[in-house]
């Protein structure tokens, strides 16, 4: 009996990675009724990413109630894998999609309720955190979050500063006094972006986060004063660091006041969902992304994962919403062989409204072509 | 290594038969650069036919002048398949193609082309003379064919009538005494479309041959004449027998009068091309058509192919324009599995455009998937 283990990551503005992995599967179960299915659906980090690593890795949900973006309590989570490990999704606590469109002023929202959700997580004595940033609707540096940890945010007179980004232009000194003392025994891991600089954050970002040209000047201000505090603070230079941009600057403030460190989320999520030990586990590896072409190549998921399937060379499919230019790249990093999921002429808003199904016939087409493949051997 | 049988039909209004085999060979050498291929590409007997499968067969196109269908001579040809066989392309000698536009009038044009070429097959020696019907420019019910053979087509008073179809309905008698003895000692099959029938070839084809509505009303009624002296001079009804409408009624014709047999043309033209023998020496067998789908299973090529392939065990992979409604049914024909060629969404234009690229990476797709299936059984 062949065993699968099916990591896809999700095809962009059309399925998340669940639904895709979903699909997959009734496609191998199609052609392999009793098949052995693993079922690791590829997060990035964002918005729903606690829910789908809880539920692939069997790990817990644990409901928390923390202070929202804009102040108000908001019903959040952070998710247990094992007993020893929390993962703390960013946008449960200050995301995007929990800021009010009326009230999306990136200069006063707080990534709080992110700090909140750390001390849940040390509560429920977890010795390793990882922050999964992305889709946030903050752009506070991650002062906030230090705050609810016990850290206090100065100005030239000493007086805590108010909430929110804007106010960090006015910045002189972190007081970590009265830091919760339990933050130093552990291993808090924040999965990033590395793309994302605390020097250009609020430019980039800022916009999409509600932020006005003016405010986008202010930010970026309180950025630079934020930058030269924590370097200060912690002797290092944040500015231009892989990932330290995360999260409105959130990455730079937790790895400068909390000794963070700022990995490459795509490392850390495979960790995370203990997708090595998994692919390891299989027989054959089905990946999957919306479009492999030669960007595929160059660090997208399907590659990462056949570069892991192969470290134990194990076999693995690709399956492609599209097959772009380029696209043959992907196989100098371990993805074998790969098939596209088209049928006919179509335009993409077809091709993503009937996206399940025809994912689900790909494969199994692609298990047809594996089986005889494997006939032909014999 | 492996042995590749590669045969596919024509894409219709896109690649002809012999061009998707020559892409999917591309294909298969980009994966295996050394692979023996056979390439078998199938014809459906009309024009073109005769080059194809001399060139397929290794057999040879012998060169002959011959009365065009509208009276001139053109240069045409037939093929020997071997010392014994001919394959006469009716398309050559009174094809729609050599009707000048400003000369479509099928009451008048004539299939004695056909028959030079059939006494030139015999010159040649031939034994069996294979008649490929189909893209004809004609409707005299074969008569041009029969008079080329000596026979004479003779109205009321004993008078050889003119040439084409609207004065077969003065026809009273076929005259068959100065007849090519040697037509007697061949096997002469025709390679039909056993929908086409006598009764219905005028109102079918004739518009499409350039018939006015009142000439096909004229045509019909000369058919009718022309079964009624088939049938008197055979013992044979035509009027509905599968294949008498073949070419404008040339099935009827050279079955009354010369004692061919109606075949329809797929069974003809898989034996003409030794496919069956080609297919039994392969290790696999690529077929392909413009779209697999449900009307596949139903007696289309790959499905024919397929059914000849598994008589001897042969794996047999579909390489598909698109992939309909029902193709999971062409399984249950002999086809192991499918592999489509689109890869983004197109439109139909561009994706005839790009045919044979996206044929030849399709394949080199499945050749991928086929040998890691096969490295999956090690």
């Amino acid at each position: 009996m062949l065993r699968f283990a099916v990591a896809p990551t999700g095809f962009k503005e059309c399925l998340d990675a669940e639904a895709v992995a979903e699909a997959i599967g009734t496609g191998i179960r199609r052609v392999v009724p009793g098949a052995l299915i693993d079922t690791a659906p590829l997060i990035d980090g964002g918005e729903g990413s606690a829910r789908q690593l809880a539920r692939s890795t069997g790990g817990e949900l644990v409901p928390v109630e923390v202070t929202g973006p804009v102040g108000d309590p908001v019903r959040s989570h952070f998710a247990l894998l094992g007993p020893r490990t929390a993962f703390v999704e960013l946008a449960a606590a200050a995301g995007l999609s929990l800021v009010p469109a009326d009230r999306r002023d990136p200069g006063r929202t707080t990534s709080r309720g992110v700090g909140e959700l750390v001390a849940a997580a040390l509560d429920a004595g977890a010795e390793k955190i990882i922050i999964g940033c992305g889709d946030s609707g903050i752009c506070d540096g991650g002062a906030g979050a230090l705050r609810a940890l016990g850290a206090r945010v100065l100005d030239a007179s000493g007086d805590e500063l108010p909430e929110g980004g804007a106010a960090l232009s006015r910045t002189r000194r972190i007081d970590t006094r009265d830091l919760d003392a339990r933050i130093r025994g552990v291993d808090l891991v924040l999965a990033t972006n590395p793309r994302n600089l605390l020097d250009s954050v609020a430019r980039v970002f800022g916009p999409q986060k509600g932020a006005t040209a003016e405010q986008v000047e202010e930010l970026s201000a309180a950025m630079r004063v934020w930058g030269d505090v924590l370097r200060r603070h912690s002797g290092t230079r944040f500015g231009r660091l892989p990932g330290s941009g995360a999260s409105g600057g959130l990455g730079a403030g937790l790895a400068g006041v909390l000794g963070a460190s700022l990995r490459s989320r795509f490392d850390v999520l495979l960790d995370a969902a203990d997708v090595e030990r998994r692919l390891a586990a299989a027989d054959l590896v089905i990946t999957g992304e919306g479009a492999i072409d030669a960007s595929t190549a160059l660090g997208k998921i399907p590659a990462e994962v056949a570069r892991l399937a192969k470290r134990h060379g194990k076999p693995v499919v690709a399956i492609a919403g599209t097959i772009g230019a380029g696209a043959d790249t992907s196989y100098d990093t371990g993805i074998d062989a790969i098939a596209g999921i088209l049928t006919g002429p179509v335009d993409l808003a077809d091709a993503i409204s009937r996206a399940p199904e025809l994912i689900a016939a790909a494969t199994a087409r692609t298990l047809r072509m594996l089986l005889l493949g494997r006939a032909l051997a014999a």
